[in-house]
Formats: C-alpha cells, sequence, structure tokens
C-alpha cells in the first residue's frame, strides 16, 4: 500500500499533515476522491484546495496552505511533473498486447522476433528495419525499406511510405500519415498543373510523439525532419522540407507549409498557420490562430494574430478592434467641429 | 406508386394544386425533375419556385406562391424536416451489409451474434461489448474493454482505443479516431517534455454522430464525454476531458482544447478554436472561424472574431476595418490643421 | 549516363558552360552536390547561385548569371517545370508493387485482372468497376457500384464510400476519405437533430490529385463534383454539393462549405474557410486563413482576411491595426485639446 509519508520522499518533498495517509488512486482536483493523491498546478484550479474530495495533494513550494487537518499535502518544485512521475509508476494501467499475429504481412528480409507486439492486418514492405520492443498496433502499413527504432509504438492505422525512418521511443497516435507527398505541382501556361515528383523522404528522430490523424509530408528532395523530443498534436499538418527543432511543441490542427524551419524549444499554438520557406527562432512562443507570413529572426518571443504581431502590441490593438466604430464616429464628429469653427 | 395528395396527408399539410400528382423521385429545386418532388427552405433559392422542373414542392406555411397551374405545393411547419422525413421514408436506398466475417478478428470474451455486420480485417480487442444490429465495416480497430450499443455504425477505419464507450444509434464516420492520448507534457528544466500518462477514457452517448477523420482524445484521468444527440462535423478535434453538451453541433475542422466545457444546445461554427479550462453556455452561437479566448457565461449569445466579440459589434468592427487606411489619413490631416491653426 | 547537352537538347534549352559535364544526381540548389543538376525559381535563393556545389542549374532565360567557369546553366522557359520533367524522367525511383494479394477481398461482380496492384487487407464491395493499371495499396474500403478509372493509384488506408466515381490518372493519399455522409441535420422544437439522409455521391473527374487525411462528403442528392487537374492538399474538407472547378488548386486545411461552387483556375491558400451556397469566379485567388463569407463574382480577383476583402486593400488595414493604439491616444488627445481651445 502507497502512504504520503513514501510518496513525499521519493519526489524529496516536504510533507505537511499525516504521512501515514493511505494513497490508492489518482483523482483531478475538482473531482477528488479519498484516499487519492490530487495536485495543483492551475492557478484557476486554486479554490478546489479547500473543497477537494482527495486526501494527498501535491502543491508547489509559495503555496498558501488552508489550515484543513485532515488533509496531507506535499510541497514540491513542480506539482504537475511529481503528478506525472507518480501517476506513470503506480497508476498507469496501460500494457500492450504482445506476439506477432498470423494475420499480418512481414514483407522480404524484414525482420521480426519475441520482443515485438505485430497486431493484426498491418503489413510490411520489403528491408523495413524494426528495432526491438516495437508495438505495432492493427492496421499498420509500412512502405519498403523504413527503418523503425526501439519502443516506439504506432498506433492502429498509421500508414509510413518507402524510406522513411522514424526513432526509438517514439509513439505515433491512430490514423497518422507519415511520407505522403509534397503538394508540389508546376503551372503550365494552359493552367494544367504537372505533378512535381517528390523523392525524398521523412526522419524522425527519437523521444517524437505524434497525435492522431496528423500527415507528414515527404521532402520533394532530401529530408522532412522532426528532431528529437518534439511533440506535435492531432492533425498537424507538416509539408515537404519543413524542418522542426529539438523539443518543439505544436498544438492541434496547426500547419506549416513547405521548407519551414522551426527551431527548438518554440511552442506553437493550435490551427496556427506558416507561410512557406520561414525560419522561426530558438524558443519562439506563438499564440493558436496566428498567421506567420515572414521569418522571426530574434530567439524567445511571443506572437500572436493573423498576420502575427508580438504578443503585447496585438492585445493592445485587439482591444481597440472592439470600439472602432466608437472611433470613427469620434473621428467625424472632430472633423464636422472642426469645419464649422 | 406515391402521389402529392397522400404525401400531404402524411405530412398533414395544405396541398395547393394536383393532388393526383405522381412522386417518383426527390431533387434539389435548383435541378429539379418532372414527377420528383422537392422543396424551398433557404431564401437564397426561392427565384428558382418558378423555374424548378420539380413537380411538386414543399414550402413554409407563409411562402407566396407563384400562380403555375402546372405544379403542385405543399404548405408545411418546417419544408426541410418534412422533406427529410420523406427522403429518409421513401428514397434512402443505403443498406447496409450483413452477416460476420471471417477475416475478422475478434478477442476473447467479446460478443458477436448473428444480429450484427462485421466486415473484412476489422478486429476486436478483449471483453469488448457489442450491442445488437451494429454495423462494423472493414479495417475498423476497437481495444480492450470498449462498449458499444445497439445499431450504431462505424464506418471503415474507424479506430477506438480501450476502455472507451459508444452509445445507441451512433454513427460515426471513416476514420475517425476515439480514445487517442491527450496532448499533455510537462516541460523540464532543460526543455525536454515529459509524457503525462493519459488513464482515463471517451463516453459517447446516445444518438451521436462524428464525420469522418474526426479525433477525440481519452481524458488524462476520468471522461472526456459527448452527450446524447450532439453532432460533429468532420475533422473535428476533441482534446482531453473535454464535455460537449447534449444536443450541440459543431462544424467541420473545430478544435476545443482541454478540459473546455460546452453546454447544451450549442452551435459552433467551422474552423473554430477554444482556448482550455472555459466554459460555454447553454445555446451559445459561434460564427465560424472564431477563436474562443474565455468563458462564456450568458445563455443564447451569439458570438465571432478571433479573439471572439459579440456578433453585431463584430460587424460594425469589420465593417470600418476596411476602411482603417482613410481613417488613418483623416486622423492625420485633422492634426495638421489642428496644429496650423 | 546523362550530360549536360543532353538535357539541355531534350529542353530546348541555352546552355552556357560545358555540354559533356556528368549528371547523375539531382538537388535543392541550397544543398547542392557535384555532378547534380539543380535549378532556381524562387528569387529568395538566387544567392545560392554562386554558391551551389550542383555542377548543373536550371535557370531562367533572364536570369544574370554570375562568371564561373566551372559551372554549367541552362537556360529555359521555366526552371522549375523543366526540372520536373527531367526529375520524373530519369530520377524517379518510385515503383509500385504488383500483383493482386490473397489477402484482400473482392466482392462478387468486381473486376480485376494483371495489369492491376491489389495490395491486403483491402476489401472491395459489389459491381465495382476498376480499371487497368490502378495500383491499390494496403486497407483500402471501396464500396458498392464505385467506380475507379485506369492509372489510377490510392495509397493505404484511402476509403471509398458507395456509388462514387474516380477519373483516370488520380491520385489519392493514406487516410483519405471519400463519399462520408454530408453535415445535414434538421432542428426540431426540442432542440433535437434529425439526420437528412445523404443519398448523393462524389464524382472525381481525371488528372485530380488529393493529399493525405482528407474528406469529400457525398452530396444531399446529386453529386460533390472535383473537376480534372484538380489539386487538393492534405487535410482539405470538402462538403456536400460543393462543386471544385477545372485545374483549381487548394491548400491544406481548408475547409469548403456546403454548395459552394468554385469556379476553374482557382488558387486558394491553406486553412482557408468558405460560409455555404456561394459562387467564387475563374482565377480567383485566395490568401491562407482567409474567411470567405459571399461570392466573389469578377474574375481573376486577389482576396485575404476573414471576412475577406481585397489583397491591397487588406494590407493597408493590416499595416493600421498594429497602430490602432497610437491612433487611438492621437484622436483622444485632438479631442481634448479642441475642446480646451
Amino acid at each position: 500500500m502507497l502512504t504520503a509519508g513514501q510518496i513525499s520522499k521519493e519526489l524529496k518533498g516536504e510533507l505537511i499533515g499525516n504521512s501515514d495517509q493511505i494513497i490508492d488512486s489518482v483523482s483531478k482536483i475538482d473531482m477528488g476522491q479519498k484516499n487519492s493523491i490530487s495536485f495543483l498546478s492551475n492557478p484557476k484550479y486554486e479554490h478546489h484546495l479547500k473543497s477537494t474530495e482527495a486526501s494527498v495533494i501535491l502543491v508547489s513550494k509559495t503555496q498558501i496552505l488552508p489550515e484543513l487537518n485532515f488533509k496531507t499535502f506535499i510541497k514540491v518544485d513542480d506539482p504537475y511533473t511529481s503528478f506525472c512521475i507518480i501517476l506513470g509508476k503506480y497508476f498507469n494501467p496501460q500494457t500492450h498486447p504482445q506476439g506477432i499475429s498470423t494475420q499480418a504481412s512481414i514483407g522480404e528480409n524484414t525482420n521480426t522476433d519475441e520482443t515485438m507486439y505485430i497486431g493484426e492486418y498491418s503489413s510490411f514492405g520489403k528491408n523495413v528495419k524494426l528495432g526491438k520492443n516495437i508495438k505495432i498496433y492493427p492496421n499498420v502499413f509500412i512502405g519498403n525499406n523504413c527503418q523503425i527504432g526501439e519502443n516506439t509504438i504506432l498506433y492502429a492505422g498509421v500508414k509510413v511510405y518507402e524510406n522513411c525512418k522514424i526513432g526509438n521511443n517514439c509513439i505515433i497516435h491512430c490514423g497518422t500519415v507519415i511520407g505522403s507527398d509534397g503538394f508540389g505541382f508546376a503551372r503550365q501556361n494552359d493552367g494544367v498543373y504537372i505533378k512535381i515528383p517528390q523523392i525524398g523522404n521523412v526522419e524522425i528522430e527519437d523521444n517524437v510523439e505524434i497525435g492522431a490523424n496528423a500527415t507528414i509530408d515527404k521532402a520533394t528532395m532530401g529530408s522532412t525532419i522532426i528532431r528529437q523530443g518534439v511533440k506535435l498534436d492531432n492533425m498537424v499538418h507538416i509539408a515537404h522540407n519543413v524542418e522542426i527543432g529539438k523539443n518543439t511543441v505544436i498544438a492541434a490542427q496547426t500547419g506549416i507549409s513547405g521548407s519551414v524551419k522551426i527551431d527548438e524549444g518554440c511552442v506553437v499554438g493550435g490551427q496556427v498557420g506558416f507561410v512557406g520557406h520561414i525560419y522561426i527562432a530558438k524558443g519562439t512562443q506563438i499564440g493558436a490562430q496566428s498567421g506567420i507570413s515572414k521569418s522571426i529572426t530574434e530567439e524567445n518571443t511571443k506572437w500572436i494574430g493573423s498576420p502575427a504581431i508580438h504578443l503585447k502590441d496585438a492585445f493592445k490593438s485587439q482591444v481597440i478592434f472592439k470600439k472602432l466604430p466608437e472611433m470613427d464616429k469620434k473621428l467625424n464628429e472632430l472633423e464636422k467641429k472642426f469645419r464649422e469653427k
């Protein structure tokens, strides 16, 4: 049985309350249950500190605590991360199936071994290199000459075109497509578009997670590159020859046009769009629904809007946008008075 | 053979014209054919009333009719709904295949019976509970411990992660993913993100329809909930721990961030985005491409823009946005004149 | 072995340099390699003309060339198109698998022959008509009564609902859904929505390419139509009864509401939205993230913004949007001074 004292020790936290408090489950603070451990990270939820039914709550070191002798608090540096660690270690029920289905299709010169899971109705082309402990769910398609690293999980219905590489410890969710042709056509004088052959590939480094129904196009020539530690949400679209830098995270439904290079450690909101052939500097933060129409060369700046401007400027302009009719009226009156004078 | 009189009686309508007019097909008013029944609902199409080739037209009770003795009109409360009823009852050719394919994979302790259709290359995990008359098209994946209610249709390539529940009479279109991991990561000091285990599920109540290639993430803890009667269009993204209220409809490509609660009877346009952790009151209507950045607590209000403002204010500001250069010029001239005076 | 002279002759170009220069690969100008052929089309890349390692570069007839005796240039009308031709003819490694998998499911009265490729775990309904040389990758689903033309490629996991038609020489990428139900519901007085049966289909003409994870809904009645030569990028959403005109191209994540008609030769950016029931004239160009809320009847015009306005006006207004706070301040000061006077 887990106790608060044990968890506090493991997290190197400071315990306030009952170190013998039993922990048998996890809960969100607004839906806390007796004997569960919860956490407070988002200040929006602070009012739940008093009312939650959770018995143990992870809080930040600077958190002012209510005086409640029947609750136990553990102060840590980062309550969210600490909670994740406990959740992953003691309460994560996910297990993967095992073994290689007889109803999967394995091409010539493609390796399999007993450490892998390969589900029903998945098919692999020729010369595919598979790492140890990979988990391939049903209905996955992997083209010729692909490489997939150790411990990587491809959920049901993932499709990977030929010649692509996926690193170790990656997770790719259902329905995501890796290596589709880039959107490249040359317009002829009669208005007809001819296809530009797309002969490159996609390379995904280690520790990348990609959500469901995302698409990553292969490069026209060379590689579309997703660097290590990148996290892409559902339905993100990455065009040909894009490079996404290390540890950059991109929220759902964002689209990135061809040959964009986004540097390390950027944070991109949902439904953002990028025009092609631009560069985004390290540590850039971009608000949801922004349109990025030119390169951002200064590091660690924040942007929002379409076309995007600096976050602070945008907030000011947005406030005034609402009173445009009022401004317009004021201006016209002033003009009239001035003329009358 | 159907006649106008028979249809009028069935709809409790008022017939103007020939009650013996034969009806052998349905048509859109702008593409009407002889002996077909059509309807007028959108006023944009009113000019077709005179010119349409359709022989019978469903119109609203207040519709002013052209004097055309060779056409038959049926006045009803709601022409669109009445047309749907006739279309569904007499002219809907869709039938589903039957039987359980020998090329499907059914896990331990998962029930099947002769009322079901299960297509080729679909696979079911262990302990899946399936309701009577379900229709599962080819290449569907259902994880362990899922429940799917009676009469529900899953089209080809739908994927459902383990532990999810889908109610009765639901329709889920091709390629939609239910129960993928929420996009939750905790940033470490070195910029690396660690994954927050997602241990919840998705619960979809009765009479829900979801379009093609949509994604609904499982909750971090607890459930992402889609209430009864909700209709979601193609490529809608629903993040972890969201709740969508009864009879809310959401158009294509809209994205809803984590822990948002949308109440009953809302209407959300296409390509809308919602930031996380907000509440949207009953009956809210949100225009296409809006960005909803804070809670909407008053019921039955209308919003548009990014960030969204009240619909009427937005229209006024948008009009003035176009004349901003003119305003700017006017302001500068006025300032100059004032200074010269 | 290919030489520069041979290529120049084939392209009817003008060669400047060494006509015996060997060409053994292709490269992008910024990643040029010895003995490779490259091209310059986008002026952004002009500075690479001097520094590229590529041995042969296709340039426009008006290009001013650096004096470099170790490089060979070929002047042509359209370097990009010329490059595509060479790339496709000599350097495109893509070959498709062949033969009909024994692990595919072919319905009654559906034809197959030895010119086709049909991959594992794909299934075809009854009465499907397949053209010669089609390539159907694994996990594809084709419903009853569909028609698919000669030389058409459906990549893995494409799903086509019953009664749809796809022309000759089409390419449809992984995960795309053709023929899902239109989003049509009639709201009842109690807030419940009833489904409008969708009894139409989708018709795709010849030479159409559609990206990955796109969705094209069937018509309520009649057909949703994609005319010849249309190119749709990843995750484009086309609603019921839409018609897309010949040679129109639409970038990723754009959504088109029901019954919109887009005419020939239009160019639509990414993440654009269209309201329903409007018409877009020939040759219209629409910038990324625009919202098109009414018909565009004048041909060959350019639009941007949400709601969209003429491109030039939009750029002017966007510039001023940034200085709204300044304008507001100026206006208030002016008003104050005026009052004080």
